[in-house]
C-alpha cells in the first residue's frame, strides 16, 4: 500500500496515500473498535458534520480570517459531502473516546485533503490548508461536534414524523373500516362494556398523533446551538463578532431556524436536550409496544383466544406447527420498543457522568439516539405496511362475545341500582345465564326498557336516561 | 372493638364502628401491604380525588341525577377532605392492584359516611346516600383516579419548581459573589482555558432555569383530564352533558385551566404523559446529579484534590478520621437522582404494560411520580441552604492553577498556529516550566505580546487579533 | 424539652436529654430527610449493626484494648438492641450522604448512652464510655456499615427464601390438582399444542425453586466481611491481630459462616456483590411478573376471554361495572416487579458513581435492597395465600378449547408430512372446520389412526410412531 | 438474477438460484430489517446452530428416524458451517419476530441445500431431504434457538473471561510496579489516609478477578438445555428415547458438559439465566466503568488536578487546545459499559414480556448479550493494552501529597484520643500549616513518637500499639 507521512503530537504515522481522512483519523481508528458501527453508517450526521463546517467557513471569511481560495475550497469539499460524497472516509466507530474528537478531525481532516486537491495540491501538504488551522479555525469539537449532533436530531426527528404519519393513516383508515363493527371493551383482561372496533383503531391513530406532536416540540429543544464557544463556552480564539456571524450562516447552509444558545458555557457542558428527547423517543416506544401487546391479544387464537381481528400472515409461524401463523411483525416492532427504552438508561448515564465544563460521553448519547429513530423509524413502517393495512375484523365473534357478556349489565345501573346489577351479574356468572335472561327472570325491568337500554348503539356513548 | 357490618359483591365484613372508610377499602387494605405507603402520605392526592368528587358533584346536581340535600352533603364533605381533614381515613396502600379502584372506592366511602353524618344519619346507612351510586355518580374509576392523578401532579410541579428557584437564585448569587474569581476550565478531567468561578456558577443557575421551564412545559401535558369516560371512555351511564358541564365544574373547584382530552377512550388507557414527565423528572435529575459531582469534585481535597471551592461542614465526616468534613449534601442529592432515575424504569414498564381500554398499573406510575417530586423538592431545596449558600472560594488556589497551566497556549493558537503552540505544550509539560517560559525561550512571542495575550481577562471571552 | 449539650468538629448543640442518640445523629436527623423512611423501619439492619458492635468489643476486649468494665456494658446494649429494644432511636434517614457515617454514628451513640446507663452514669458522659474512641474502637465506618448491610441481606434471602417457598409450594399443589386437566398450550399468543393445566403450574412451582437457588448462591457473595479494613482497607488503627479475631467474634455473634474478605482495599470499595444480588431480585421479578401476566391472561373473561381458570374473588372490581372481579393480586405482584426492576438501575449507578477507596452511595443501595426484599416477601406470600390457593379451573372450557383447535395438526407431522400438515391447517381454518373432518375427507389417515394420534394423553409427551 | 421457486404456507417465491437459503429465509429478510445487523455478523451464533443440527442428525439416525444417506449429508453440511463457510447465507435480521423461526429456518434451509448438493441434487429439491421434515426433524424452534444461544453465551463467556484476565494480569503487574510509591487514599474525593499505589492497582486486579469467577459461575445457568422439548416441552413429535440421546450427541459435538433440563416445559419458557447473566455483564460493566472512573481522577491534570499517574497518550485530545491529551481509552471503555448497563433493562423487558408457554423475545436477547460480551472483551483488552500497560507514576507527587496531608491525623486517634485529633485537623487546616507541626506545638507527642507513628509504612497496614 502506497502511503504519505502525517505528523501530530504523537508522533509520525503512515496514511495510505489515496485516503482523505489523515493521522488523526487513523489513530483514532486503532484506538476505537468497540461498535464495529462507523460514522459512515449514519449519512445524516456526515452531512451536518460538513453544513457545520461550510458555516464556519463562511464565517470565517466574513471575519476576513480565511482567504476566500481557501474558503472556496472548503466549501466546495463540504457541499460535495452534503451530496453523498466521501462518506466512506469517515471510517471512525460511533463508540469513542474523546468527546468527540475524532469524529470532528475525521470531517476536518477529510474536507481539508478534499480542499487541497480542489486547490490543486497533494493530500497531506496541510501548509496550504491546515484541518484545524483552517478547517477547524474559530471552532472546537467541543461546539461544532454536539452542533452537528442537534443538527441530525433534528432533521431525522421529520423523518421519524413521516414514519408516525403512515401508521396514524393506516390506523385512521382502519378506524372507519370497523366503525360499525361491535365490540366488548376490555379492562384489567376482564370483560367491560361495550364499544365498536373503530373506537379501538381510532384510539391508536389519536394516541399516535399526540406522540408526534410530542416529537416536534423536541425539536424546539435542539435549536439552540454552541457554535463559537469553542472549548468550554468562553470564546477563546474566535473573533468577538464570529458568534453573531456563524448563527447566520448556519441557518443558511442549513435553512432551518437554529439560533445560539443563551449561555454559552451552559450550552456546552449540557446535555439535558439529548436527555429528554431519549425520553420521549421511551415515550413514544413504551406507546407503541403496548399497541402491539393490544394487536398480539386481539388477534390471539385463531381458536383459543380472543381472535377479534386477523393480522396479515407474513411468514409460516412455525417449523414444528404446521399452519401456525405468528403476530411476527408485532413481535419485532416490541423488540425494537425494548431496545430504545433500554438505551434510555444508557443515554442518562452518560448525561449523569459528563463532569465540569464538557460531557465526554456524548458520542453514545449521539449513537443510540440515532439508532433509535431509524429503529422506531423502519418499527412504524412495517407495522402500518406489514400489519396494520391488512387486518381483517371477525365481526360476528365479536357480536357474540357482546351478547353473551356479563358487562352489559353495567348498562343497567342507572335503572336498577350497583347493588341490584351486581346480584344480577352474580346470578348471570354462576348459573352461565345472559344477564339479559336474569333480568327478566327477576322482573328488575320490562323487557322492552331492556332491549332498549342494552342496544349497542346505547352502549357505546353517553345516553339520557 | 365496636363494628358495624357492611357488605358487598363478596359478601359481610365488620367495619369499626367509627370509621368514615367502608367495606370496600377495609378489603383493600388487606389485600394490599406491599410498600406500606398509605394514600394518606400523599396530602395533595386525598385533596385532588376530594375536589374531583366535588365537581362531578356539581355536575350531577346541575343535570338533575343528584339532588340538593345529597349534592350539599357531598360537596361539605369535600370541602372538609380539601381542608385537611379525614386524611387518615385514607388507609390503603399506594401500590394496589385493581387500578386504583380502592383508591377511588376509599374515596367515596369516606366521603358517602362524612355526608351521611352531615345529613343526620349514620355511617354505613347507604340507603341514603349511597359510595356508588351517589357519591360515584357518572364516574368510574378509570376517570375519576386518572384525572386525581393529574391534579395532583399539576400542583405538585408548581412546589417542585418552586424549590428549584430557591436554588437557582442561590447558583446565581454565588455567580456573582465569584465573577472575578479566576480559574481553569476543566474537559475531561484535563486543563482546558480559563474561565471564572462566576461563569461556572452561573452555568448552573441558568441550566436550572433551563429545567423549570421543561417542568412548567410538562403541566401542558396533564391539562386534558377524562372525566366523562366512565368506564373505558364510551361515556356509558353518563348523561350526553356531562362531560361538558364536568368540565366547567372541574375548572371552578381547582381554579385551574383542565379541560376534557380530545379523545375519551384514548385518554382512559393513554399514560404517555406519565411516562413523559418521569422523563422530565430524570433530566432534571441526570443534571442535578452532575451539579453535586462537579461539587465534589471541585471542593475535594482538602490538600490533596483540587481544592477550588468549600463546601459548608454540616457535620463530622467520619467515626475515624478526626477532622474529616465530606460533601454530604450533595451527596445525598445524588442518590435522590440515581432514585428518581431508577424509578422512571418502573413508570415505563407499568405504563407498557397496560392493556387495551385501560392501564392498571396507575398505582405504581403515581407512586413514584409522588415520591420523585417530594424528593426532589427535598434535594433542591437542601442543596441550596445547606451548601451552596456557605460555599467560599479559593481564590489564590484558583490563580496559582491558572498560572501553572498548560492551558494557557491554547490562546496562543491564533499567533504562532496549532502545531507550534502544541510543540509549546509538550516542552512546557515534560520540561516541568511554564509555558510562559517556554514561548519567550523559543522566541515565539515578544514578552509584550505574550503578556497581553495571556491576561486572563482576555482568555475568558472572545478577543479580536 | 430539656436537653443536654454535646459537642463535635462544628459546635455544640442541645440534645433532648432521654435521647439514647447524640450529636452527630442529631445533625444527620437535620441533614438528610429526603425518604422520610427512617432506619427503624429496618429491624434486621438495626440489629445486624448491634451483632457487628458486639463482636467488635468483644475482639477489642480480647486484644486488650477495651476493658472489661467497658465491654460488658457495651456487650449488653448491643444485646438489648439485638432483643428489639431502642430501635426508636435510630432516627437518621436512609436516604444519606456521607456513606452511612451517620447510621454507624447513631449507632455508635445510643449503644455508648445505653452502655453508659448500665455503668451507673449519665446519658452524655462520654468521658466515661466514648461513641468514637470505644464503641467504634478499631473500626470505620467504611467496614462497619457495609458489613451490617451484608449481615442483613444474608438474614433477609431466608426470609424472602421462605416465601418463595410457600408459592411454590402452592403451584405445585394445584400441578397435582389439575394433572388431569387438557388445555391448549400457546406460543406467542397462538393456538399450539395440547398440554396439562397441570404442567402449566408444575412449570411455575419449578421456576420458583430455580430462583430459591439462585438466592442461595447469592447468599455467598455476602459472606466476606471487611471488619478490620478500618478507612480505606489498609486497617490503619487496627490492631495487627484484630482481623483474625474479630471474624471469629462476628461468626459466634451472628452464628452465620461470615469470613474476612481476601483483600481488605478490595472489599471496602467494591460493591459488586450488592449489584449482583439486585440482578438476581431483578431476575426473580421478571421471572415472577411474567407468572402473574399468564395468570391473569388465564383468568381473563369470563366471557371474553381465554377463561381457562378462575382466580379468588378479593374484592368487588369496579366502582361502576357490577359484579366485575379484577385479578388485583396478580397486578399488585406486577407493580412490586415493576419497582424492584426500577430500583435495579438505582442501585447499579450508585455502585458506579462509587470513586476510588470507598462507594459513598451505599445508603441507597441498602435501602432498595432491602425494600425490594421486603416487598418481594410480601408480594410472593400475597400470591400464594391470597390467589393460587383458591385458583379453581375450568375443565369444560379447556377440553373444549383443545378439540376445536387447528394445534392438533403438529401431532400429525411424522404421519402425513409438514407440507400436507400445513394444508389441512390451512382448509380447516378457512373452512371454519375441525382438523379432524378435514384429515378424514382428505382421505390422510383412516379414522383410527387418527383417534389413536390425537388422543390428548398421546400428545402431552413423547410417543414412539 | 436466475431464480428457483419456492413454496410455504404463504404461497409462492422465487429465490436467488445459488442461494443455500430458502423461502422462509427470504420472507424473513423482507419482513425484518430494524437492526441492519444480520445473524452472520455472529460467527459463534451460527456455528452453535450448526452443532445442534448436527446432534439432532445423529440422534434421529440412532433412532432410526433419518437414514445414513441423509444423516450423512446433513452432517456434512453443519462441519462445514462449523468450519466457517457458509456463514454469508444467513442473512435474517437479528432483530425479529417469531421467537427465532427465521433463525432457525435459515439454518434448516442451508443445511438442506447443502446437503442436497453433497447428495447430487439441486437446491430447492425438498423431496429429497427437507428442511423441516428433515433437517428439523424432531425439533422445534422453541427447543432449538434457545440451545444455540445457550452454546454461544458458553462459548463467548470462555473468550470474554480470556480478555479480563488479561486486564486482571496488567493491573497485577502494575501492582508489583508501584508497590512502593506511598499515595493518599481517598474517600468520598477527600483526603483520608495513606497506601500505596501498588494497594490501589492491587485491587484492580482483584475486583477484575472475583468478577471472572462470577462469570465462569455464570455458565452453569446456561448448561441446561431443552433439547427434546419441541413446540412447547410436552416432546411431542419427538421420540420417548430422543431426549436422552440427542443430550449425548450434543455433548460429543460440542465437547461441553450439556445437560437436558430436568423439566423441558418449564426450560422452554424460562429465559431467567439469561436475565442474570445480563446482570452479571451489568455488574462487571459497572465495576468497569468505575475503574475507569478513578484512572480518569487519579490522572487528572497534568498541572491542575490530582496527577498521580499519567495515562500513555493515543492520541491528540483536542482540535483547538494543542498539547492536550485525554483519556480517550478509558473515556471509550466507560461507554461500552453504559451501553452493556443500559440494554440490561431491554433484556429484563423482554424477558418480563414472555407469555405462557414461550418467550417471544428471545432474539432481542441473544442479540443484546452477544454485542454486550463483544464489546466487553474489546473493552477489557483495550484497556490493558493501550492504557494500563503503558501507565506510569508520579511519584514525587504522590509523595508530596502525602506529607501535606491532614489525613496523617487519623493515625494518631490511638494516642491521643479522636477529640484531640479532631481539634489538630482543624487548627492544621485554619492555620494552612501541617499536622505534624500543630501536634508538636501543642506538646500532644514529643516528636519521636509523631516521627514513629506517621511513618508511611506504619501507615498502611495495622500496627500494635
Amino acid at each position: 500500500m502506497l502511503t504519505r507521512i502525517e505528523h501530530d503530537l504523537i508522533g509520525d504515522k503512515e496514511i495510505p496515500i489515496d485516503a482523505y481522512y489523515g493521522i488523526q483519523t487513523a489513530r483514532a481508528k486503532e484506538n476505537f473498535d468497540a461498535s464495529g458501527v462507523t460514522l459512515s453508517s449514519f449519512t445524516t450526521f456526515i452531512t451536518s458534520l460538513a453544513k457545520v463546517k461550510k458555516a464556519t467557513a463562511l464565517a470565517n471569511f466574513e471575519l476576513n480570517q480565511l482567504d476566500e481560495k481557501k474558503k472556496n475550497a472548503i466549501c466546495q469539499a463540504c457541499d460535495e459531502i452534503i451530496d453523498g460524497k466521501l462518506h466512506e472516509e469517515f471510517i471512525v466507530d460511533m463508540i469513542q473516546g474523546g468527546a468527540g474528537t475524532s469524529t470532528n478531525m475525521n470531517a476536518n481532516e477529510v474536507i481539508a485533503n478534499r480542499a487541497l486537491e480542489i486547490l490543486g495540491h497533494k493530500k497531506g501538504e496541510y501548509k496550504h490548508l491546515h484541518p484545524n488551522n483552517d478547517v477547524n479555525l474559530s471552532q472546537s469539537t467541543n461546539d461544532v461536534y454536539p452542533t452537528a449532533i442537534k443538527i441530525t436530531l433534528y432533521e431525522k426527528i421529520f423523518e421519524l414524523v413521516d414514519s408516525m404519519k403512515i401508521l396514524e393513516n393506516s390506523m385512521a383508515k382502519k378506524a372507519i373500516e370497523f366503525q360499525n363493527v361491535i365490540k366488548m371493551g376490555r379492562t384489567q383482561l376482564q370483560d367491560a362494556v361495550p364499544m365498536t372496533l373503530g373506537q379501538e383503531f381510532n384510539t391508536y391513530a389519536i394516541t399516535i398523533d399526540d406522540d408526534i406532536q410530542r416529537l416536534i416540540e423536541c425539536q424546539q429543544l435542539i435549536r439552540q446551538m454552541n457554535l463559537g464557544a469553542t472549548a468550554i463556552g468562553t470564546g477563546i480564539n474566535s473573533h468577538p463578532q464570529y458568534v453573531k456571524i456563524v448563527e447566520r450562516k448556519l441557518q443558511e447552509v442549513t435553512n432551518r431556524p437554529f439560533v445560539t444558545a443563551k449561555d454559552l458555557v451552559e450550552s456546552t457542558q449540557d446535555t439535558g436536550a439529548f436527555v429528554q428527547i431519549s425520553g420521549v423517543l421511551k415515550r413514544v416506544s413504551a406507546k407503541l409496544s403496548k399497541i402491539c401487546n393490544d394487536l398480539r391479544l386481539l388477534s390471539s387464537g385463531p381458536r383459543t383466544g380472543f381472535n377479534e381481528i386477523n393480522l396479515p400472515a407474513m411468514q409460516p409461524g412455525s417449523s414444528i406447527m404446521p399452519g401456525k401463523v405468528n403476530p411476527v411483525i408485532p413481535e419485532m416492532v416490541n423488540q425494537i420498543a425494548y431496545q430504545v427504552i433500554g438505551t434510555d438508561v444508557t443515554i442518562t448515564m452518560a448525561s449523569e457522568g459528563g463532569q465540569l465544563q464538557l460531557n465526554v460521553f456524548e458520542p453514545i448519547i449521539a449513537y443510540n439516539l440515532f439508532n433509535s429513530i431509524n429503529m422506531l423509524k423502519k418499527g412504524f413502517e412495517s407495522l402500518a405496511y406489514k400489519c396494520i393495512d391488512g387486518i381483517t375484523a371477525n365481526e360476528l365473534r365479536c357480536e357474540e362475545l357482546v351478547l353473551n357478556s356479563i358487562g352489559l349489565v353495567t348498562a343497567l345501573n342507572p335503572y336498577i341500582g350497583y347493588e341490584n346489577s351486581t346480584m344480577v351479574a352474580k346470578i348471570a356468572l354462576n348459573s352461565n345465564k345472559s344477564v339479559y335472561d336474569v333480568v327478566l327472570e327477576k322482573n328488575l325491568l320490562s323487557k322492552e326498557e331492556l332491549d332498549r337500554i342494552i342496544q349497542p348503539q346505547n352502549m357505546i356513548r353517553p345516553i339520557a336516561y
